[in-house]
């Protein structure tokens, strides 16, 4: 199998875990802060989860977007799942796009579509998109798991 | 207030409720069975869910999105929210984007983006995009209505 959400390295881009479910670091964001919520297990489709495990997600999803919009100081988001290749999914292992968003960050609030729909498909191996560093992906994690870990004390 | 999910007409476009939440044909669809969840009390973020809240939106999107899967027969679809205005919210109540898709709908998968985008911003008083008459929203509800009626009776 070749997901490269199933591979040791994505590891590295992971700032939190649920049970069930890890928040990684988008390598090559279209904004700050876009990160992923993907599955552990090798899933695609948002459908083959029981409800207890969709459930789970959502709740972990809630959670994770709280500590990007502390994180980039935003009060919006987005939250997108493209299910099946059909839907435009180019990594066949289930994941919820979240993008935190600020004021001005885009020409027109929607343009956030086109910029996810370009990054579905080039989302670890582009060489169009800019990717960030390794340098940066420590960083911005490192940093992420100090808000997850404030907030858990608060 | 002024928020067009609060209205009495809205109704006419309901096929499915639980507690809490409705699902509705969208008057001005992107794609064929374009659908929204909304909660029924006028709230504007995911976020100001309760945890039980959120389970239940996310567990009935689940069950609307099997209805519509089969209504318009297919297995992909995308699942969208924009979170506040600076997000791409347009009609400040809060709402889930459910598209079922089929191959070859749009010239490319991620073309969904730019479509919602753009009805979200007219999403009930479209000069531009093409809505649905009262007949055709009738024929869509009642037909969806009876799948939801068939699928509790299996």
């Amino acid at each position: 199998m070749n997901c490269p959400f199933c591979t040791n390295e994505i590891k590295n881009s992971v700032f939190w875990e649920s049970d069930n479910f890890m928040a990684l670091y988008n390598i090559a964001p279209i904004l700050p802060g876009h990160s992923l919520i993907i599955s552990k297990k090798h899933l695609i489709s948002v459908l083959d989860l029981s409800d207890n495990l969709l459930s789970e997600m959502m709740l972990f999803a809630k959670r994770v977007t709280g500590v990007l919009l502390e994180a980039y100081q935003s009060d919006s988001f987005n939250w997108s799942v493209q299910d099946n290749d059909v839907a435009g999914q180019t990594v066949s292992h289930l994941h919820l796009h979240i993008v935190p968003r600020l004021k001005g960050d885009m020409t027109e609030p929607g343009d956030w579509y086109m910029k996810i729909s370009d990054n579905d498909k080039e989302i670890l191996d582009s060489n169009q998109r800019p990717k960030i560093s390794q340098k940066q992906m420590k960083e911005i994690v490192a940093k992420l798991k100090c808000i997850v870990e404030n907030r858990s004390i608060r």
